[in-house]
């Protein structure tokens, strides 16, 4: 069964905002099983959204539109959404009354005439309560199915999960599984060759790589009757993946990002970690603090931007500063010594280089970035080369640094 | 002009992302006058990328297409449009010698076959290197005009901003100005409130209000024959907004962040600054460190998760840390105090609250965020109370320590 997103608004088209309604209910249809082929966003202007409605309609199962409910003049969705199934409008007591209790329980101010304007539904669609706004939900079945859902995302989602999800539920027969396989220390364009003659066979289940920054992701999808038959058609696939890229692979969970990877081996391993970074100036520390319970392994950090900090702070030798330059392998090497020494912690990683624009020489050039890992009293340093601006340099060697460190752990 | 945006990339339909790209490019073309009816979302699908091509291309000036110019398979938007276009592809010697060097330069890894289909451009397109990455950008001149553009953010927006927002701006008869009015310590709504009025009235200038986290950005945009037309239509509206928002403008410049604004107020006055975060845990010394240069004002800082650091490492109180707790605005102070005295700094920030999901109570919620500016001697502290996840609490943070610094700097 196919699905269609339409976004009705002319704040999302001049970009006043990012569109995370269409993400949301993009997720929630795909884990419904629901192939989305389409999201298109219109504005409110009722030629070009009464073209979009009936193009969707025509070539998509269940077309879900949000916004356009409100009471005022411009919106519109419903009122372009009833003609193209050619149903009139009529006052639906039951909303009324939904709508007049709103107003009474003090949620929304004085009710004005145009509120009234949001009772009116198309003849024969089924009318979705809407908890949380006066604007209800609507399903109207024809040609195809079209669902209007209110805009506000605090209105959309509930209505969404509550009661839009189990009546699409009840429509389908087969549904799409999806498992992730997220990989660190292997390139993309090298992952796609690793995986060519997997990509060239595939059928069911599929396969469709994800390029982000330092890491690769790999969706396998399959279709079945069941999630049990889903997960036999997938799995022989995910051992495929596995024998490929072994403990390159750091999670075969959806949710599990990198960092969270590395602070769960950490606590494995009982080890606490220390930070000091230069260039990445906190990045690091802050990607790794995003997980929850990161402050189990980790109890402080430092960022050592000038030399004299590096001295003073994590103990580097003014000797190795000043014969190697703060960006050089000695450096980082001490930095990582001296951290995990001053914070008495069971593995450290550093972080010095040149994030750029300035700062490069012919010898040392813009995105040349050190990373020392220190674990359990062994140290090694690894060289790295960036290409891009300096917020993507840092973002870079901060993923490299993740991916350092886990390998470090890994073979400890 | 009309202009249409197209995002290629299963990866937004099925909500894995969401689609960023689209709200940029929009609020970059409304800025240039250009007029946004349809955005579309479509996967990797040659029939129905085609379609929407196809579509778009008649019934808009502009398209302008993001996504799916990655070195795999499974990227086609090049091949798609130059099939709509009827043009072939060749190898462009200049594309592949950037890419070549762009690997010898080491960012990426081992040059692997598949790299080499981004050197493939088109018959008669316009090549637009890409500095941040392999996959140069293209234009296309036709029946209307295809404009493709790199995923990847980082690559997408300097692309857009240096090559592609000059070459449509050249194609316009009548020239569209506009004006950055960025602003702190104000919230969505007050904002809005206070320019309802200017709101009503606008005709030529316009004036728009964009939500940013901590911050609100108004645009202000004029049509004129000139440059210089265009800055006498725009500047009773900007002085207006001066006399409204007074300081709370922190620039008026496009490219200039609230880091950035902080960092030049730190160098004007001379003051150094350092920072002592728990739960934003390394973000805002990030984020200060984002600013080229900021080496100058910025020497070191701490992460201090863990009591015990911040005892050792800031000189906190453990009868402070005991009594009141290591989310309070006595520990605020304190941190803020201790850290300005080790880093030997003028300025200090410090962040101690509770990002969530865990380790809320009662009394101290999910949320609570205590904030300490230390300023030349004299030290304040805020109380903010953040309603989002972990990571928006965190951001929000950084973002709300940001503007106390500067409100603190300014009334030195």
């Amino acid at each position: 069964m196919t699905v269609e997103l339409i976004s009705v608004g002319t704040e999302i088209l001049l970009g006043n905002i990012v569109n995370t309604n269409a993400a949301y209910l993009a997720e929630q249809c795909a884990a419904l099983g629901l192939s989305c082929y389409y999201q298109t966003v219109v504005g409110d202007n009722e030629e070009r959204m009464e073209a979009t409605i009936r193009q969707a309609v025509s070539r998509s199962d269940v077309v879900i539109l949000t916004g356009g409910l409100g009471p005022t003049k411009d919106d519109l969705t419903k009122e372009v959404t009833a003609k193209v199934f050619g149903r009139e409008l009529y006052e639906d007591p039951h909303s009324r009354a939904r709508i007049e209790e709103y107003f009474r329980r003090g949620h929304a101010g004085k009710v004005t005439d145009n509120n009234w304007k949001q009772a009116m539904v198309p003849e024969g669609a089924k009318v979705i309560d809407n908890d949380n706004g006066t604007a209800p939900g609507l399903i109207l079945e024809g040609e195809a199915i079209a669902i209007l859902i209110p805009g506000p995302p605090n209105e959309m989602k509930p209505m969404f999960d509550k009661k839009i999800a189990p009546y699409l539920n009840a429509l389908q027969p087969e549904g799409i599984y999806s498992r992730m396989v997220k990989i660190c220390s292997v390139g993309e364009s090298r992952a796609e060759t690793m995986i060519a003659d997997l990509m060239d066979q595939q059928t069911n289940p599929t396969i469709a790589p994800y390029a982000k920054t330092g890491e690769v992701h790999l969706r396998v999808t399959a279709k079945a009757k069941s999630e049990a038959d889903a997960e036999a058609l997938m799995e022989p696939m995910l051992q495929e993946l596995k024998s490929r890229f072994g403990d390159r692979i750091y999670t075969m969970e959806e949710d599990v990002t990198l960092e969270e990877a590395v602070v769960r081996l950490l606590e494995e391993k009982h080890f606490s970690v220390t930070t000091a970074e230069s260039c990445t100036g906190g990045l690091l520390a802050g990607r790794l603090m995003n997980v929850p319970g990161a402050s189990s392994v980790y109890k402080e950090g430092f960022i050592t931007y000038s030399n004299e900090a590096k001295e003073r702070l994590l103990n580097v030798n003014r000797e190795t500063l000043v014969q190697y330059g703060a960006v050089s392998p000695q450096t980082a090497i001490e930095m990582a010594q001296g951290v995990a020494k001053v914070a008495g912690a069971d593995a450290a990683i550093s972080v010095t280089g040149i994030a750029g624009p300035g700062g490069g020489t012919k010898e040392k050039p813009v995105g040349l970035v050190y990373i020392g890992c220190y674990v359990n009293g062994r140290v090694h340093v690894e060289e790295c080369f960036f290409h891009g601006n300096r917020e993507k340099n840092r973002e870079s060697a901060v993923a490299r640094a993740l991916t350092f460190l886990r390998n470090e752990l890994l073979h400890e």
